[in-house]
C-alpha cells in the first residue's frame, strides 16, 4: 500500500494526516473539488523528506490504493457517493465527525444512521469503512516538528481491515493505533471529538488523547 | 464540603471513588438499598489512612454534602427520584453511563434526553447535576497503590459547579478535573465509556484517558 488519496484534503484534518502519511513514505494525492488549490495547498505545506505530497482531484484521490475521508461532515455523502466506483473494493477510513458550534464549545450531532461512518458505509457499499484519526489536533498533526504521541481509536466491522489500519497507523510518526471494535462504536468515537475541542477552546490548549494503561 | 454520600455506591465503580475521595480526607457514606451489605462491603474495602468510610442506606448517603449516582443505569432515575427532595439544593455528580454488552465489547446506548446525566437532571429539577468520572477503570480508582494518572472530564450546565467539582477532583490522588464545558457535552461523555471498556476487554488491559498537551 503506497499511495494514499485523502478526499477533502486541504482542509487542516486532511493536512495533517497527508502530512504524516507522507513522511512516514506515502505517495499522498491531496484531492479537491478544486485540483489547482489542491496543488497549492501541498505546494505550501512543509515538504515530506520520505514519500511525496501533491495536489488533484477527488477522482485521482479517490484512484489511490487507501482513501481518507477528510471533508467537511455535510459534504462527505455526496462526495464519496460520486466516486462509488473508484472506491469498491478499497479500505476507506472515515475521519468525518459531525459537530457544530454552539457558543464556546462544539456539540456532536447524531446522524440519522448514528455515526458519519455508518453514512459512509451506507453510500459506499462495495467499500470497507474503517474510522480512524478522530481526535487529533490538525495543527499538531501537520507540524512534524510537534511532540505529538497520540493513541487514534480505530474502529470497523470488518477484523482484518482494522487492523491492518491499525498497524498502518502505528507506522506513522507520533501516532499509535488501538483497535476499539466494531461501527457499533462509531458514534460514540466521533462524538467524543466535540469534547476535546470544546476542551481546547476552553482551555485554549491542543489536547489530545492518550490512552494510559495499555502498555504498548 | 467533607461528607460525600455515593448513591449504590457498593459496585465497583461507586467503590473506586470512595476509596479516592475518603483517601483524601472526606467522610465518605456508601449508600445501598441494603445497609448491612453497604456497611459489609465498606469493611472489606482498604481503611483509609485520612478519611472515613461506612455503609449506609440510600438514604443516608443522599444526606451527605456532595452526592455522587454510581447506580446501575437502569435504576438510576428511579433511585434519585426517592431522594428528590434530601437532594435539593445540591451538587449531584452523575458518573452513570448507559451501556449495554454485545459480544466482546461494550456499546453506549443513548436515553431518550440524550445523556444519563440528562435524565437524572430531569427527576432532580431542584438539583445542580454535574458529570464526571466516567471513564475511570474501577480496580485502578479503589487500589490506591495502582500508578492511576487519570484525567476526569467534567460537564455541567452550572459554570460555578462544574468548576468546583473540577476542583475537588484534583484534589483526590491520581487524578485531574478538566471542565470540558456543558451538559450539551454529555452524552459524548458518557458514550466514550464504551469505547474505554471495549478496548479494555479487546486488549486485556486496563486502560483509561490521559488528555496530553493540556500542560498542567
Amino acid at each position: 500500500m503506497s499511495t494514499v488519496g485523502i478526499l477533502g484534503g486541504t482542509g487542516p484534518a486532511g493536512r495533517g494526516v497527508a502530512a504524516r502519511m507522507a513522511s512516514a513514505g506515502y505517495e499522498v494525492v491531496l484531492g479537491s473539488r478544486d485540483a489547482a488549490r489542491a496543488q497549492a495547498t501541498a505546494d505550501a505545506m512543509a515538504p515530506p523528506s520520505v514519500g511525496s505530497l501533491r495536489g488533484g482531484t477527488n477522482e485521482e484521490a479517490a484512484n489511490c490504493e487507501l482513501v481518507v475521508v477528510a471533508t467537511p461532515f455535510d459534504s462527505a455523502v455526496a462526495t464519496v457517493s460520486a466516486l462509488r466506483a473508484a472506491l469498491a473494493g478499497k479500505v476507506v477510513i472515515s475521519m468525518v465527525n459531525a459537530l457544530a458550534r454552539e457558543g464556546k464549545e462544539l456539540v456532536a450531532l447524531y446522524p440519522p444512521r448514528g455515526s458519519m461512518a455508518a453514512q459512509i458505509a451506507f453510500a459506499l457499499p462495495e467499500s470497507t469503512i474503517v474510522g480512524a484519526f478522530h481526535h487529533l489536533p490538525a495543527s499538531l498533526m501537520e507540524d512534524l516538528d510537534s511532540d505529538l504521541e497520540a493513541d487514534v481509536v480505530i474502529f470497523a466491522d470488518d477484523a482484518d481491515a482494522r487492523s491492518s489500519v491499525a498497524t498502518m497507523v502505528s507506522t506513522l510518526p507520533g501516532l499509535n493505533g488501538v483497535v476499539a471494535g466494531s461501527m457499533s462504536l462509531a458514534s460514540a468515537v466521533e462524538a467524543f471529538t466535540a469534547v476535546c475541542i470544546s476542551i481546547n477552546i476552553r482551555h485554549k490548549v491542543h489536547s489530545y488523547v492518550r490512552l494510559a494503561g495499555l502498555q504498548h
